[in-house]
């Protein structure tokens, strides 16, 4: 009963597989090998398009902290949710990597920018006037730090009212399978077709061991030796790059990463209801993805995890269980055996 | 032939089968995990002592990075070859991690510092006057950029001067096993017995696919939770933690790691001796590990690419050539052969 | 009727005539002359107290910033308001001269920080857990942002919280002066006895040309030798240090600096009381300084300002009116004129 | 006896004349006030030109680190003399203020680059090669850090060189004003006739209290944004800008700064050719300054400070004799006479 977070699960075995197939003899280093060439024409088939281009790296706040860096100079700012993983979990990799930057931190309920918080944001924008910093990213994460998905048409919302300030449009998308199965749409439509410039692409919660892809569309690609020269000098270059992009082909092909996103929901769904059976639980955030957010009566919480279940309370009150690609119905039907057990 | 870079070499088996075995089933994220806990015993048993703390990550560059940001504030210096990786390989990742310190190069040949320019720059320190900027660490990269072993002795005698000036002394061990087996010390020897208080231990060209070791001995333990703080806001805090760990102590185990370095030194032996039988071929460095530097005729030079062997040029006029743990005696024979052949 | 600001206040003539007699001949730099001895001495006699170690520069918003970089690593956080001028008005110079640390913003009516939001802060911080940046110092504004004076006791009680979570205290002192005056505290009563660790005290905004003084109290002196360090490669450490240091003294010299704030902050009494006798107008904010925050109809902005008088409307919706040393009874006769005349 | 600095001079009497005719009343703060207006016309004049933007500041090192770190990013290089006060003086300024790029040090007699060195450096720039850190900025001082001149067509030539590869010409005149005399080129001659792209621009050691001023010349004006925006975040956006830009004018006027600095220049040369009147006393570097750099005999250097002399020993092993405007006969004569005493 491990609902603590899908990174404690293992990855897929399609995946050693992949390192193992990816091992034959020497490779040149750095990116410029077969493998890696395979992967990148797997993205190209899941975005549906070759107007981009990519880096890979094993971390995802190395990933988002690489790709705003590279549109957010020291002197600027970039706006996001006040519970974004860029402002809450990554111990100031964002301020790090753009020299001195800012996040300048929105609300919104479920994780989601609020809409008048970014109109006031962007208009409040005046490059001209030194002693303010203004914001030249807008940094959206699907799904949200609550467990929510935005939909490909609430992108594509923010995105075109970002543009409009001439903000870059970031996606943080360590979830991004989940919210795709969610929502149904595809990896084209919740990316550059709804306007996302550089999108932080995560399969390591999904099934990898890590690996992280950063993806610049159109005209962000001017970015590339940039982000190139970034990654170099942040130790995110690794030599042996065939290993991660051995890892996302495996992932990608035949739909792979999907299918598990699509377990891990349908096992969050199956916590969630196991939980709100019980008289006194209710959701504190709607299940769009892997991860359940519920209130639960003290004593509800302490005889779960006495009975061996692993999760977190959560810092405004709730408890976060996460499922992951590995979680069982076995695990599942231990829950209800918990929940259900006389206290 | 491809003597191109030790990083072109796949993996060894041992490290795909141990990835296998750390991957059954859910496990703690970010070190908390049996895989990890093994990993750390396994060093110990390597360097011979429990005082010690460790970090893991998979770039070498990021390693040293942290490892010399936890010790050079942004006012500082670091000490360091004139050709040492971290000056002229890691694209400023040294200031970027340090928030802009200073590398202080130092001459001297075989990529070995100079004792009589190592002196002149500590007796020069005087951190009362505030306009130029101390030194707080030496660093010592063995194997050196010119492919030859410091002794263990020499490491000491360096070690001692700059304790005497109060400086933190690390050890760029990218290739430190070829330097291991090349000199007979022991990893203690050349460790923290010879006085270095931080050591990044590389597995990555050993044989690894990358698995970076950074090791805080003694009093410098006391920079464990800056080191984890760093870590994490640099991306190099892998929630899978376990997929490295277990590298290490599939090359740890059983001096498997020594072995692989004694190939690859042995190979690179044989590739000095094939060039070197040619007249007007030199060696430009001595052939301590597993990397051979020769004076090459332009003629014969072409001759070998044109022949598919894969080396680089070296910006001091001479070639490099890098032999790894999968060098064959069929490459070997293959360069005989083209080296033979009539022009 | 210049009520745009005090910084476009000229210098008091006290201050060119120090300027003047610290010109007689050469004199060492740095700071190591005897007009910056005697100003440490005028600040001994203000502070009353000699455990304590200075440095001046020509900025505010520098010496904040050096400020707060010797107490804030790049891993870690400030505690301010969220109208602080820290977090708004100073163009992410705590995030650049921290190397990236962070400022977390909290609410607060009249400037001051929320002593329930504060609190909540502290018991937040957890240096265990490395994924979140814990706050290493607390920085306050007295006057606040909105004009507002916080007394002495709520500094120390505010200080007394932080120093029981080890958070270092520092005080943004741009208008010190104004709310020494308004409060009737000592300089000693609302710095180090009010358990500030860090001062940053402004004279600029007083009366003279340039001249901001960072003041480390008792244990804060450790970081003296850090913060001139910071200062010189920020180039905040003037060669002709003599011509800040006259400034400094002059302004000290038999209280003239508390005498100028006073002349500024009835200057600003005088102002709301003219602009609150008009029907539809109040005041946003208490006026404890020299700063008056009026909600004001938009024809009566409209047409003091059309009548020449010099003010800028704030982002509450406000409008903001500074009055200075300067501030004369013409001026404010001027306003009063304007505000009868029949729109 | 007063030789130790050119900034341990007083301020020249019309500075503290043109402070207090700055002083009449209230003035619009940063810069857009009609004091600072009159300083660009007199810039204009100087330089002989309109195409160009400028910033002042009271710091030489921080104009120095803020022109580099318009041109130069944290993933390049700046190209410099191997003693430039960038390199040596500035305890890392333009590390800082880059966000970590390097120094890229070049050799050179006189504190000139050598043209060879340069152009080696210039040709193994490849902006391609992700792990090396390619020169963005060529960095050139006049007077160099050994009291030479660069002749003007010495600096076109280089910047010719530069500007082959791409890079920005930045010029450190912190004693421009003694190039200018020493040679007897133009003000414009010697920068954007030359091809300097950014100059900084020092009054200080010429006779201001602090007043140095960066120069944007042509194409490079594009940098004024990102100039004030980094001014600002580093504390160097003083908000009563007229007293910068009195200094400056009060100076330029009449060509008042050239007259100083050929008084200073004449005083250098009595200096030398007292010192060099002596058996066993040699120049260690040509004097074209106002700076004296001679090989002396212990004894002679310890009677002389004996005797009241102020002046400090060079890294070189040498003496450094600075004279400024204020140099008075009655010291050269004190001087002749203490080399003259018996031993």
């Amino acid at each position: 009963m491990d609902f603590s977070s899908d990174t404690s699960a293992p990855t897929h075995p399609a995946v050693l597989e992949a390192l193992a197939a990816a091992n034959a003899g020497n490779a040149p280093s750095y990116g410029d090998d077969a493998v890696t060439a395979a992967a990148r024409a797997a993205l190209a088939e899941v975005f549906e398009t070759d107007d981009f281009d990519l880096w890979m790296c094993a971390s995802g706040t190395a990933s988002n902290a690489l790709a705003l860096s590279c549109f957010c100079p020291p002197t600027g700012a970039v706006l996001c949710h006040e519970g974004a993983h860029i402002a809450v979990d990554e111990r100031g990799a964002p301020e790090f990597f753009s020299g001195g930057g800012k996040l300048q931190l929105l609300p919104g309920s479920q994780g989601k920018i609020d809409e008048t918080a970014l109109r006031g944001a962007l208009a409040r924008i005046n490059h001209d006037f030194v002693h303010e910093t203004p914001a030249h990213v807008l940094s959206l994460t699907n799904l949200t730090e609550s467990g929510c998905a935005y939909r490909s048409e609430e992108i594509a919302h923010f995105a075109a009212l970002a543009h409009e300030h001439d903000l870059t449009v970031h996606l943080d998308g360590a979830r991004l399978a989940n919210a795709l199965v969610s929502t149904g749409a595809s990896p084209a439509e919740m990316s550059w077709r709804a306007g996302v410039d550089v999108l932080t692409f995560g399969l390591t919660k999904t099934g990898a061991i890590g690996c992280e892809i950063i993806l610049l569309f159109g005209r962000a690609r001017a970015k590339l030796a940039e982000l190139k020269a970034r990654a170099k000098r942040s130790g995110h270059m690794p030599p042996k790059m065939r290993f991660l992009a051995a890892q996302a082909t495996a992932l990608l092909q035949d739909g792979l990463w999907l299918e598990l996103a699509r377990a891990a929901n349908r096992s969050a769904r199956q916590v969630a209801n196991v939980l709100c059976a019980v008289d006194g639980v209710s959701l504190a955030q709607p299940v769009d993805g892997n991860e359940v957010f519920v209130t639960l009566p003290d004593a509800l919480a302490d005889r779960l995890l006495a009975a061996g279940a692993k999760f977190y309370p959560w810092p405004d009150g709730s408890y976060r269980l996460v499922c992951s690609w590995v979680t069982s119905e076995a695990e599942i039907e231990a829950l209800r055996a918990a929940v259900a057990s006389n206290p």
